[in-house]
């Protein structure tokens, strides 16, 4: 049983797993809403995707659907969730407890998902002892020891470029087997690193190239 | 000639939109650090992705480089940097001062990307006139006439799901092309007005999906 899991999971492109937190957002707002089932179609009209390619990307994990009964929302809600490892828990520590760290520890969502935020680091004196929702800001020499006694599986950098390849360096030699990374720098870090990039830059380009290329393809002037 | 760069830029995929600020970024330090001129090999071993991908990406934009003698760094940075639109100044709103928001608006780095804030709005009378850096924060009945008076073309909504897909209709009926949506929610808007998401919680299930994989691969307790 644990086997077959693991080589379903194996198989999953990458493509997929970047629509299932849609998924999951999705079936979410509609438990919200009292649905209990939902068919590929409905799915497809609110998501804007066709059915045909929710039905192939359910059935990387088995299908979860009758033909002709729908999906069970609830059920498929929980599953997706498993799958997105939001059933285990995650504990994070915080590296830079600027105004994006702050936003960030300040988000209760990522609890409800169990992303719980733990301890709080900066290397700016002044901020010591602050606190950040329950969270003293510490100083950066205490990151390591930390992470050590606290089971973090989770560091979240948002610092200036300039310190956050060396920073990711001392989280990897701490044990930090996972980073979310805000800093506008690509990390360098061994393979069996998990790096999720969040480069809120790189976003607002692509943001720019789609104005620009509209705006050239119905001869709107700027 | 005009009409030859409207071609080019429509056979472009995403895909390849996706990497250029990834090389606008790269090439930016390259040029901070006074490098002329690159190989296509050592860019690639920079950039950790094959010579081949590199030389591919980059003909989709006629080139740039000379066959054996490397790219002009400052010349191949300014080029992309116009490709994405970076040579033409963007004005910016902010929908939402909460942390994120502020987090936003402080990040000097868009400055120097030619996107500029020109206004924020927010739904709490208790931040109306609060300055945040030089802006204050004004009630959303006056975003309308604000947008229309001071040629906004990008509007960056960071406020709680429940209100984003109205204020995100708001915005369009005042005219509104560019919506930068850090809400988490799709917004339902024309096919006229470019939408760049930037889901945190999606970008976090990502990073906890490669964890759990990592570790049933490698048969890491959790």
């Amino acid at each position: 049983m644990e086997k077959k899991e693991t080589k379903e999971i194996k198989e999953i492109s990458q493509a997929v797993i970047g629509r299932l937190p849609r998924y999951f957002r999705y079936l979410g707002d509609l438990k919200d809403e009292g649905v209990e089932r939902i068919s590929s179609q409905e799915l497809s009209e609110r998501m804007k995707v066709t059915a045909s390619q929710i039905r192939q990307d359910l059935n990387n994990f088995g299908g979860f659907g009758q033909q002709g009964y729908g999906y069970n929302v609830e059920y498929l809600h929980v599953e997706i969730g498993k799958i997105l490892g939001l059933d285990t828990e995650h504990r994070m520590v915080l590296i830079g407890a600027g105004n994006l760290g702050q936003a960030l520890v300040n988000y209760t969502n990522f609890e409800k998902r169990s992303f719980l935020f733990k301890g709080i680091f900066d290397n700016n004196p002044a901020l010591y002892g602050k606190l950040i929702r329950n969270f003293p800001v510490m100083p950066m020499e205490e990151m390591c020891d930390f992470v050590r006694e606290n089971q973090i599986d989770i560091a979240v950098i948002a610092i200036p470029k300039e310190g956050a390849v060396k920073v990711a360096e001392q989280l990897v030699n701490c044990g930090i087997k996972a980073i979310w990374n805000f800093s506008h720098v690509d990390l360098n870090v061994p393979e069996d690193v998990q790096v999720e990039n969040a480069h809120l830059s790189d976003s607002l380009m692509k943001l720019s190239y789609n104005i620009g290329r509209y705006n050239k393809e119905n001869g709107v002037k700027q």
